[in-house]
């Protein structure tokens, strides 16, 4: 099968965003747009066929109109200033997977490997198979075959432990020093740190695991997997709500997340460096904080809601701040109940995170919910696959964890169970590969 | 937070349908239609903006119109002639749950577990918050607010086991008698078996979860989780394929299942009791088979493309037999090849348990892929959760594994390491609860 019979019939590329990023708010995801009246047949009979299911298929969509949906269609681009993943709307699946190099890969084979996972990345976030083809050797899984490129995202960063084993010493950020230990950590080492690490978000699970094999694949003899973790977030489209998603605690969760208008957003998120410094490469690059957090949901659901309010400073509901108005009213930290007591208790987690306590620290939040189901002591193995963005750790999640970490009333609810950091360099120009100027410098 | 505000505001119930299955094809599914104008605007500028993502917000995604899509607005209907999630179409997200009753615990208690397990099914398929509403004591834990009904299905099954703790040994169908010991079984007895089943579905993780935590909250004190497994399917619209699904081995999986518009569909998948004798209870009810099938990827994935299509008999890309036409044309298992040796291998999968070759014993296979991550063998932990109904399991799965499991071409590339087999009554009708005809007879 070659790959141009992958395209499903009724799309074609529109209005494709060369740039992930670039100025201010682009989230560098395009909608292939549906041919003019077919499509909007097509998307009024999706809505509109109520009564489904009276004829037809067991275990089946019968009246799906043969067209992808937006969520199908829906591509991320490869190229940009910015790797795509970072701004990109959260996805409905995820996978995370920390690999590390195998004794005797050093540099040039770590080249040659980000070069094989850029060109994958590339066609794979086109909706297109992986290099090799449907058939013959090293042929793609074929798992993701018929589906459109739905928003996949593929995301490549370095461990701490990269620099040493490739020879690049010289070049690691001090961005990427240990983080500090927090009193609450309970941290597995074999589930934390890692060489290298890809960040696979899309809105359909298959396409989400073919990404995540087909890596993998190109990964054998190189780097071998070190950790690999699964996520989630609502489907598009499950919610009427259109910016915000909800967390397994039923919280709203990323109200307050700088927004790409700010106007220190770039600034804030990624990395602008000198030219001639020595970590130039990560021009337009990024930090991932990565952070298992396991919630203590069992008792965390005993608590009234009007208790979990209090926990956050925020309404369950609606996310607006206890003091007032809807989500997206700024929270009043100072405002005072009539017990003379702030509305916003003193520990609750928006306000000591909020970067009007932190110094302006800031850093954009962009997690997947997890659940492995049944941990060993009966609890349910699900939290938070905590990721946040920033152009420093020390400058964004280091102060502010430290912080929750003295004691904000949300904590006692959680429990960090893996952490890592990764150096997220920035996107790959057109005929580039993602790490190009840090490997080949 | 009141049931009726958890309603999207442009929602309205149009022709529920609350009958699920009756005579033939219904897949007990209604989706709820959308206000006429507003809806058919919304989803039109839905599918048709393209270009998405030039301004907005972080990680959100801005241009979404406020109501819900298809996705979350389709509504499975808990009453009906059979329980939902047996016909109703794959949903991109699945939970099974296995329970134990506690010491104590026998048919009172049982009783009144399912009659609080149903109330809460019902609430929650209609997209409504857990009995207890969303806040006060035993409220809801908010995980699904703001979501609509998203196709959620729970099927609630009785295990063997069941029977004698309750009392109810007299009742105890020979359809549940332990299944024979296949030669490949590997089987873990901690994640098989179970006093009580309940099978989740929806096409969005988060209703899917919210779900089991209301399931696992009513059961407290009664019955005790004894294990629990996550799955995914296609989310819908990611792929224009309208019928039938992907497995992680990348072949389209259920071509061949029993269509609700075959003469005797009925009579396989559906207990047709009689009335007086000891299992009228199952009327209208179903045998769910349960087996995690581990697929063998790392092996698998090395085969050449022709090889995997010779192993199932159909080929990859499009389901289509090995002896031609399209993926529904009908396998012409005599055809052969210029060699003289029929184009489908006497020892491929789709032969070998074909009901042409088993006495015409077939089974409606409605299964949900599973992965997760990485097993301590360093392969991924990943396959099928195969669950398949049927009138009566000894005469659908169990002939047609016992043929597979002597050496179709498949079985060296899976492990089943789990299994279960649940009598799933017939469903609720108004004012009933699921398995009433059966503990309150
Ligand atoms: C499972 C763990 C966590 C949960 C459930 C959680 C939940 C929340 C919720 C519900 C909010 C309010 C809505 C919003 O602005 O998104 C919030 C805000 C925030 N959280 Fe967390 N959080 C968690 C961990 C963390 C960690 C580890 C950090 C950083 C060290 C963090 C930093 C922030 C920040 C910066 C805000 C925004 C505060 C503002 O309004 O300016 N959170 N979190
Ligand atoms: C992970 C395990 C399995 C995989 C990957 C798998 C895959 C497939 C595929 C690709 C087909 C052809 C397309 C279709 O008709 O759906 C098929 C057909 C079928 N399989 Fe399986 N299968 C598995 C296990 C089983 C088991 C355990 C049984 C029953 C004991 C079974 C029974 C059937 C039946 C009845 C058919 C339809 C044959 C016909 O066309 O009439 N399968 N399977």
């Amino acid at each position: 099968m070659s790959k141009t019979e992958k395209q499903a019939p009724d799309r074609t590329a529109a209005t494709a965003r060369p740039d992930n990023g670039g100025g201010t708010a682009a989230t560098g995801v395009s909608r292939r747009r549906l041919l003019g009246t077919a499509g909007a047949a097509g998307a009024t009979g999706l809505v509109l066929g109520a009564g489904g299911g009276a004829a037809g298929y067991a275990a089946t969509r019968p009246e799906e109109p043969a067209a992808l949906t937006t969520i199908g269609a829906t591509e991320a681009m490869f190229h940009g200033k910015h790797q795509p993943g970072i701004t990109t709307p959260l996805q409905a699946r995820g996978h995370l997977v920390a690999f590390d190099l195998v004794a005797g890969a050093g540099r040039k084979e770590a080249a040659a490997l980000l070069r094989r996972w850029s060109a994958v990345a590339k066609e794979l976030m086109a909706g297109r198979a992986a290099a090799g083809g449907a058939d013959g050797p090293g042929h793609d899984t074929g798992i993701a075959l018929d589906a459109g490129p739905s928003s996949l995202t593929v995301t490549f960063g370095f461990g701490r432990t990269f620099f040493a084993r490739t020879g690049l010493a010289d070049r690691l950020p001090a961005a990427l020093d240990p983080l500090p230990v927090f009193s609450a950590d309970a941290l597995d080492a074999r589930r934390s740190g890692g060489d290298l690490w890809a960040q696979i978000g899309a809105d359909d699970a298959l396409v989400a695991f073919h990404a995540l094999r087909a890596l993998q694949k190109e990964a054998a003899g190189t780097a071998r997997v070190r950790w690999q973790m699964n996520g989630f977030n609502r489907t598009p489209g499950a919610t009427a709500r259109p910016m915000t998603t909800r967390n397994l605690m039923g919280q709203i969760d990323g109200t307050g997340n700088p927004k790409p208008t700010d106007e220190d957003f770039d600034r804030r998120v990624f990395v602008l460096a000198s030219p001639g410094k020595p970590q130039e490469w990560m021009e337009g690059g990024s930090y991932a904080v990565v952070r298992r957090i396991r919630m203590l949901l069992d008792d965390w659901e005993k608590l009234p809601v009007e208790h979990q309010e209090r926990v956050i400073g925020r309404r369950k509901a609606d996310g607006a701040p206890l003091s007032g108005g809807t989500e997206t009213t700024e929270m009043d930290l100072d405002k005072a109940g009539p017990d003379g007591r702030p509305v916003i208790p003193g520990n609750a987690h928006a306000r000591i995170s909020s970067p009007e306590k932190n110094g302006g620290a800031a850093m954009l939040r962009r997690p997947f919910s997890y659940h492995d189901g049944i941990a060993e002591d009966g609890a349910p193995d699900a939290g938070l696959l905590f990721i946040c963005w920033q152009a420093d750790p020390f400058r964004g999640f280091v102060p502010v964890q430290r912080k929750l970490d003295r004691g904000d009333a949300l904590s006692p609810f959680l429990r960090h169970e893996a952490s890592a950091v990764f150096a997220v360099p920035g996107g790959a120009a057109a005929g580039e590969y993602v790490g190009q100027r840090l490997l080949e410098s």
